[in-house]
């Protein structure tokens, strides 16, 4: 089973790494890091730098294809070479995946069209560019295809993808491997509406910011 | 806010990113990722290389120092360069901690005496070598220490951590931006007893033959 991961400047370190975490333990899984240049790349954040293994054009297959999300995605919606290496490589898997905004790219690459697909929060109504249906499910499968929420939501959708491929069992053990048993010291619903509000509007400032240039 | 991450060879990928990406939404956190020596050290299960940006005598203080976990910490249980710089920087921390096995460091480093402490539910009891009581809380916190269960925990450890320091609105900030809302597809309580005997014996093998030799 090969894993594709990519990996580009401006990525968010945990949509790769929570997946990729989750993978890394199935029986049987073989890993492959890719993007543009062979050169560690810098995370959203800065300081956090991933390694890439193998640039696109070394890498012609995968079984499964996970396009993790980030700011940095936005400035590679209009990069050819990585969407048509999204859609060559989509035409071998037996699962395309994304991430939070990695769903934009898979988007920008024209394969959601028709399809339910979900993204990060603050950004969802933007999968209407590429055609597809918003949905705010935690994980969405339509078809072949496999989005997921923001971030942290990537865990989920590796391992509900794990139980798919692998079955129940070897995504229970990964489950006590990783001691996946989540304790959040703040739950979700419980954000204030103030600190919501704010964060949709910085999101929507940004976006149209972007859209703009 | 200076944040310290160690990253080693044979280091679990998600121990380190989980809260790498929740410190680094912290307004005026300054993180950097330092280890033995200036280059891409190799995650527990190969593929994902994360970059060392400073070596250990280039980092002499943290406000926060975050010890991950992961194999390869058995093999720096008596790396004295290792330990001697954690307990180093731990004599100007404001807060040490660790997620799951990188709270062995922290015991060998001579940090956790008469301490409440967790680790990865593996090897719990191995706290007690270093003369730590072991909790099963999630989060343990014991004066400045903070120590998480597996993996996973580090996440829930950061935005505990995030809470203290910088109040409930940025950490509540944080929860959106990460969207974390987790749904686990299988909980952990659900994992069957099978399942359960078979990794801890697995585990308790792998220690014992770490121990002899």
């Amino acid at each position: 089973m090969k894993i594709v991961i990519f990996a580009f400047d401006g990525m968010t370190a945990l949509d790769a790494v929570g997946p990729y975490d989750v993978f890394a333990r199935m029986p049987g899984a073989n890993i492959e890091i890719a993007g543009l240049e062979r050169r560690i790349v810098r995370t959203e954040q800065g300081p956090l730098g991933l390694s890439v293994e193998a640039t696109l054009d070394q890498v012609a297959h995968a079984d499964l294809l996970l396009i993790p999300g980030g700011f940095g995605t936005r400035a590679l919606l209009r990069e050819e070479r990585v969407l048509s290496w999204i859609a060559a490589l989509d035409r071998g898997t037996r699962i395309t995946a994304s991430v939070c905004t990695g769903a934009l790219l898979l988007g920008a690459a024209g394969l959601l069209r028709g399809r339910r697909a979900n993204t990060h929060w603050g950004v969802r109504e933007r999968l209407r560019e590429f055609g597809a249906e918003p949905s705010a499910e935690r994980v969405v499968r339509d078809g072949k295809y496999a989005t997921s929420a923001g971030v942290s939501a990537g865990i989920d959708l590796a391992l509900t993808l794990v139980q798919e491929l692998a079955g129940r069992q070897v995504a229970e053990a990964i489950v006590l491997g990783l001691e996946y048993d989540p304790a959040p010291p703040i739950s979700f619903a419980a954000v204030s509406a103030d600190v919501r509000a704010a964060l949709a509007s910085a999101i929507a400032e940004r976006e149209a910011k972007h859209s703009a240039r």
